[in-house]
């Protein structure tokens, strides 16, 4: 069984995590089932030279056992001085959180983007050393990033994400949140054909707006997705984001956060089943088949039992429609 | 009182925080001595895309009070972090030992270059943090880099200056030493000025060839310390280098490692005055004052006393002809 999972940071990695111990995919172990992870690099950034890709090495570090687990993103076992140090001197920004492991990551990513690599081949070479246990595709080799409109004393002005997001915990209100360079950008090499042989397509509880919805920008993706059967998990639980700022991002692009108005801003041409929490049973979506389950993943086995039944329900819809 | 002091790593530090006791400099604090030094920069590399230049660190670190003191490199209280990660990604080189503080000194540096600041202006913004209490210049803008040609199996190739000598420990004989670039360079901002305006200019206990000597090869600099009174410290005591391979890199270029020998090469166009140490008593050059104390430096007052000896000869030789 081919699996196709645009994944965001945490959420995404969490709930990848999950499907891969459901379908007893073990790295380095021969398995039936293949997962192809295309990843978010709307949140990338450069700081101090080096290129960040936070939410490809949150699903790098999760599936390879390099994640602190407790933060749920950089590295377990981790360490700050290079940032301490490059504060000592008077360099900004110092509100992102750069470990001295994670540092490491950044510097082999640059030196290879700089010497002319595509960041698709940078990340397999990056996970030759992680082993995830999933092809692990960035959307795109172009640079895309999500910036976000806030008000400033002057008129309102643009902001890196991660700026508004770790900065200012998401607390400005947005204006409008774009991604940058996204209409220009191509699906990186292997993600449209990923998708086209998929069984399935499982979208994971990643934030609908600056995960999901920066790699749906991506001219090229949403319509190859849209040929496939995609099951979403909700990552609204009750009107709330189970975990981050998801709210932040719905209200700034004027959807309701609440489980029915993400799979209605998805949409029935991209979304074929949706599960919501138990919280939320009985809500409907037009178009869109929806069962209820608990949704929190609290723990491994929590997240399997989601990915479970995210998967079943697809290829029920699947054989529905065979 | 001025002083311009041409210094390398190790022996050049030590013996500028000995010279800097004696003369009552105290960082912050006003003093009526003023040093400057003109920092060798041949060994600078690059590595990981960040630009390294050991030796104008060592001298900072040194005199700032961030040195390591007992490795005479580095940080105090320095980790390994990223350097361990870098090996773990299967990344070369990894014989340089390039610590998790030190790091963001070079990321400092590198985001500085490359926007477009010239090192000499890098090196004062860094120094904005340390306040050696002396001016710190390197000899150059320019890129030099020392190379040592090595037999290969292929016949000569050359190799950086910090390959051969930490990973080979300037064990790999040396067919030549080269200082790639010297011949366009230019020295720094300042650096001729303050040899002009310098009541003195002492050599430091410094490596002969690819320190000293790197900076004497910046086309410019020799000549104007020729019109000085120059007094040198002898590195070398009873035929062997006090720290480190000097006496490698001397065979190399043809001179044999003596204290009179250095002399010489240096010459007496260039070098007023010789220190060597009393197990060199006797020693003569050729139109060069030679006098003999002891020259170990094995505490700040040892460097102190010996930074107070050269200093009280250079003054004899200048008020002699006056």
């Amino acid at each position: 069984m081919r699996i196709v999972v645009p994944a965001g940071g945490i959420g995404g990695a969490r709930f990848l995590r999950g499907l891969k111990a459901t379908l007893g995919i073990v790295s380095g172990q021969e398995s039936e089932a293949a997962i192809t992870v295309i990843g978010n690099t709307g949140d990338d950034i450069t700081l101090f030279g080096l290129r960040v890709c936070p939410d490809l090495d949150t699903v790098m570090y999760t599936l390879g056992g390099g994640i602190d687990d407790e933060r749920g993103w950089g590295r377990a076992d981790e360490s700050f001085t290079v940032k301490e140090e490059l504060a000592a001197y008077g360099m900004k920004p110092t509100w992102f959180g750069l470990g001295d492991r994670d540092t490491a990551t950044h510097i082999v990513r640059s030196q290879m983007l700089a010497a002319g690599f595509p960041l698709s081949a940078v990340t397999e070479a990056l996970c030759d050393r992680w082993r995830p246990g999933v092809r692990l595709l960035p959307m795109t080799d172009d640079q895309v990033e999500t910036h976000v409109v806030v008000d400033g004393d002057e008129g309102p002005r643009a902001i890196h994400f991660q700026e508004w997001w770790i900065r200012h915990r998401a607390q400005l209100p947005a204006r409008q949140i774009v991604s940058v360079g996204a209409e220009k950008a191509a699906p990186a090499p292997g993600v449209l054909e990923a998708v086209r042989e998929a069984d399935l397509v499982v979208l994971p509880p990643s934030n609908p707006v600056v995960s999901v919805g920066s790699i749906l920008g991506v001219p090229g993706i949403r319509e190859a997705l849209e040929e496939a059967v995609v099951v979403g998990v909700s990552p609204i639980i009750g009107g709330a984001p189970v975990r981050g700022m998801a709210d932040a991002c719905l209200t700034a692009i004027g959807v309701e956060t609440s489980a029915r108005a993400v799979a209605e801003h998805y949409g029935p041409d991209l979304l074929d089943g949706w599960l919501v929490d138990e919280a939320d049973a009985g809500v409907e979506a037009d178009g869109i088949e929806v069962e209820s389950r608990p949704l929190y993943m609290t723990d491994v086995d929590a997240a399997a039992a989601i990915a479970r039944a995210a998967v079943d329900m697809g290829l029920r819809i699947k054989e529905r429609r065979a």
